[in-house]
């Protein structure tokens, strides 16, 4: 899966519904050797070249509503101003490159799979009848092989989402919206009991990335309607060839995971995304000494973060399976 | 839960809708002398004087829907059916014990507060204006003084909830529910800015709790319906006495974090919780070899886990906001 | 000392050369289920029974020479005089438990072994040809099957070591000591290769303990006036039944890591112990507020700590081996 | 210090008795901005130019002895030949990089100061007074303002060091010795009182670099053969201007750590290291398959790295104490 995350780390080649285009060849300084790993750490050095000072110089003073431009200064005492410094979702550029790597771990070990799409922009939302089944060439071909831009594999869905994120930027405003994310084949055990469970390492890990503003798995908040007679999964067997039976359940509410454990049925996870902070249109603020003002943000800014939220999504939920696995192999008998 | 009975206990008598009645009374084994902290860990032991192993008897080859009895014997190759083990809610006994010592920190160091109440069970939804001026007592007391068993300071609201676990509980059945939380008096400046978010850490913290299946912030999964301009919180000014004046936002949309960092403004979140997995009621499963069976749960169970989820999540809450304002008095400068 | 005693008491009785009886019973208060771990943590409670305030109070205000007194006072702006607090040597009492555990790991999964002696008091050193073939009988029993009160296997040595105890006490003095630990059987390939060396943790480990004033393994401090010709080890190899063949050096002045990372052969500490500050003796010393007196410790002191610093090696030796075994557990991958 | 440390570390200004000629130079990558951290990560990047494949190539099936190929080979299944890879002595230039700005917060935060210095090569010892007097330009510089090779500040005894360097590299062998580290400046109350003893990460940070035999603080080693009554410190207190007296000790045998924590007093530690593994005379050694042969090392290696060592020893000392103060800030309410 290499090629794919990296392909999609370099936004060149992705043909993403943005008018920004990257140039970030990732370096791998160290940790790989005639092409296979040698158990130092991998190093991927990926240059922003995109950065330039002037593109933000009138507003190292102004407070960007809905960005970390404040919060930065009331943490650190400054402001990096260039392009959001670590708030920037290019930061997490690493970390599909990253999650490139754990996903082949995840591949190569047992089989596993990581896949995300955006399943609701603004009100539009994706029908996907059987979420385990959808395929990489789904997010991102259409049925005549043309690039699938919002990454929405219900292509009627997908339509009608590009015209409303046409119809936000005309409008100089943005929008929100949710991904899914499903992985797939991995097996029953991973997670810690306590305050490690997989579920809870899997929401940091999707809270740790820029915009999300709620993660939920199986169920989610819709639980909160729900009777223990509606929401319970039954469990089944069926037998296998050797060995003990395969325990699973008859329907997925549970997402996957039981008391933070990997339960070997798909794990479903949503994340929220807000609508982009920086609009072209005025917006009003204020300034570090706290005179008022306005500011209305020049520069490439996308509508919708959902298009190019997927890598990120697949990224780090590959890297949270891939470590808990590493963590599992430690300690199982059996 | 008892440390929060003792914290709470002030004037207050709780009674939440249980039938079972535990004396936990912890014991603090180190950490405290004289009454004051000594550096040294504070160790509290709360011995379970609940369990009795007769009643785990008859599951303990039997996988209870909507539990973890599955997914440990899978990680661990072993079933620890007394009670649950780890993955029953009475672990979460020990973090209500050190939230209160959170909490306290949190109170002395800079006046912040943490609160916590059911906003939803089933259908039924409280309606608070003011979240951050929700008081303890409403939490806990109805106006005549006697206890609130839902915890929902929307006193209609509690009483068809009151009435809705009646309902489900004569059904032999169970319900779900949403929680929420506010921390105000909370500096900005807390949360590292990549991977050790505040929202991360603290969607991790009520990950941890069993049983959740979804955390929200701010607007939450919401905001996939709005626009930019819909969702921005506008940054204003005050003066302050003495010092630069006090950036803060208009409305708080954002939740009381920006980046990842705290900026100030309450912290609002917002914890779905599923429906009690164990019914009285009988429910088709699987044995550890694979053989159909069906289970009833015996034992005294909550149809309604809300309740009791309050106290964990103001502990866990509390715990990870301690936690980020002891790493932001290691780096500041300012 | 409890979990050692249970462990080594196996028709061996272990008696020290202390004036104290400490009765402290371990209690396991969760992680065993049926004489099995369960993987949830195993908690175990030993209770300081020996603690009496009245034998520190006429201390509490003194700095005792060569203690913990002021600099816990200077971390944390108070003192805790009862008995030290966590710069007591009986908070590794916890640790001697924990060891007990890891060892049977050590034992079970790849038949490794840990084994510490006394091997220098004063000036009395040890002479022990082949220390991989030290027995633990040796080091707790005389040949005429009564207890080795000073734990040294060269039974000459340990004659002369009681000597000298015994010429400190009368002489209301001290006298300090180097501790042997060898680890045989443990597997190649053990230990992080830049931070976290196998060296560099079990160092780190030996130092946690108290009164450690110097760790060398292998040829040590010794190696400073030798040239490499003399240091270096050669590689050999024999043939092994079945796969490659079995590397190993011809000498093991490496003291069984190289590169921070286990060669196969048994692993070589030396561990230098202070002698106990604490002197029936008057000394000099200050109060907190800066005013001369003078301190004589009363109660029960062992006036060489060598004896009894034994267990305590093993344990921490027996934790690193045996924690970077499951970490090596976890990336290997022939 | 950042200049120092940097110019240290560069290789090319620093006159060693080496025969290789580094330029590595250091690109700061993030984290600092307009001359100032901005809180980011600081990244720094230094590129080895000096690898170069063919100089290894003859070595890449055979264990070179005292090397790390086995170990490697064991824990990885696989040898990376170039340059031995992490265990090259080359990895430690970022931590001397990293070094240099722990030095700079030592310094602006509490005027403190670390330095390092060769105080034995082989069997000749340096003889220094007073060891929290010695000066950078003392160990850098001979009286004459020529380089100091050796990096000893006894002058008469660093010329006889060079002339033993000198005459094992004619002997085709190498020379081991011991490096003396002196942390001045520091304030009491920095360590953890248990596990993350001061003294044990120190110890840790020291025997995680390459070459290390042994770690000794205060009396060390010595302790072993004196008295308690020869080897405590007796405190004392003088006024201070402001505020309680300044407790003291009138020796610093403890090496200015007691319990693990700071006592104000000078650190004083000592590193015993190895001698060459790499010589250039025939060693007897095998292959990865097991056959018999013998290696010389080609190349340019130094007979004796204790004067490459100091920067080492000074960065790793500098970023424990750099930690431990963070960690102070972080609870420190007095």
């Amino acid at each position: 899966m290499a090629v794919r995350a990296t392909h999609r780390a370099r936004g060149i080649c992705i043909v993403t519904p943005t008018q920004r285009q990257e140039d970030d060849a990732p370096e791998i300084l160290s940790g790989v050797f005639s092409g296979q790993t040698t158990g130092t750490s991998i190093a991927i050095l990926i240059r922003n070249q995109d950065q330039r000072s002037r593109d933000y110089s009138d507003i190292q003073d102004k407070y960007r509503p809905g960005h970390a431009d404040y919060t930065f200064d009331a943490r650190y005492g400054l402001r990096d101003y260039r392009g959001g410094g670590r708030s920037s979702a290019r930061e997490t550029t690493a970390r599909v490159a990253a999650g490139a790597i754990a996903r082949k771990l995840i591949a190569s070990e047992f089989g596993g799979r990581v896949l995300s799409w955006v399943s609701q922009i603004g009100s539009i939302r994706a029908t996907i009848e059987q979420p385990e089944l959808v395929t990489l060439q789904q997010v991102e071909q259409l049925p005549d092989g043309s690039p699938n831009f919002v990454r929405c594999p219900d292509y009627d869905a997908a339509a009608k989402m590009v015209e409303l994120i046409d119809e936000v930027r005309r409008d100089t405003d943005s929008i929100g919206g949710v991904a899914e994310i499903v992985a797939s084949g991995i097996p029953a055990g991973l997670g810690d009991p306590v305050f490690d469970k997989l579920k809870a390492d899997l929401a940091k890990a999707l809270f740790s990335l820029p915009a999300v503003m709620g993660v939920e798995y199986g169920n989610g908040f819709a639980c909160a309607e729900l009777r223990g007679s509606q929401n319970n999964d039954i469990f089944t067997s069926e037998p296998s060839a050797d060995g003990p039976p395969i325990i699973r359940t008859a329907s997925n509410r549970h997402g996957g995971m039981l008391g933070g454990i990997s339960s070997g049925m798909p794990i479903m996870l949503r994340a929220a995304v807000k609508p982009t902070s920086s609009l072209a249109r005025p917006q009003p603020t204020v300034t570090r000494d706290g005179t008022e003002t306005s500011i209305s943000t020049k520069g490439r800014h996308d509508p919708c973060l959902l298009p190019r939220f997927i890598p990120m999504a697949e990224a780090m939920t590959a890297i949270v399976i891939a470590d808990h696995w590493l963590r599992w192999k430690a300690i199982r008998t059996h």
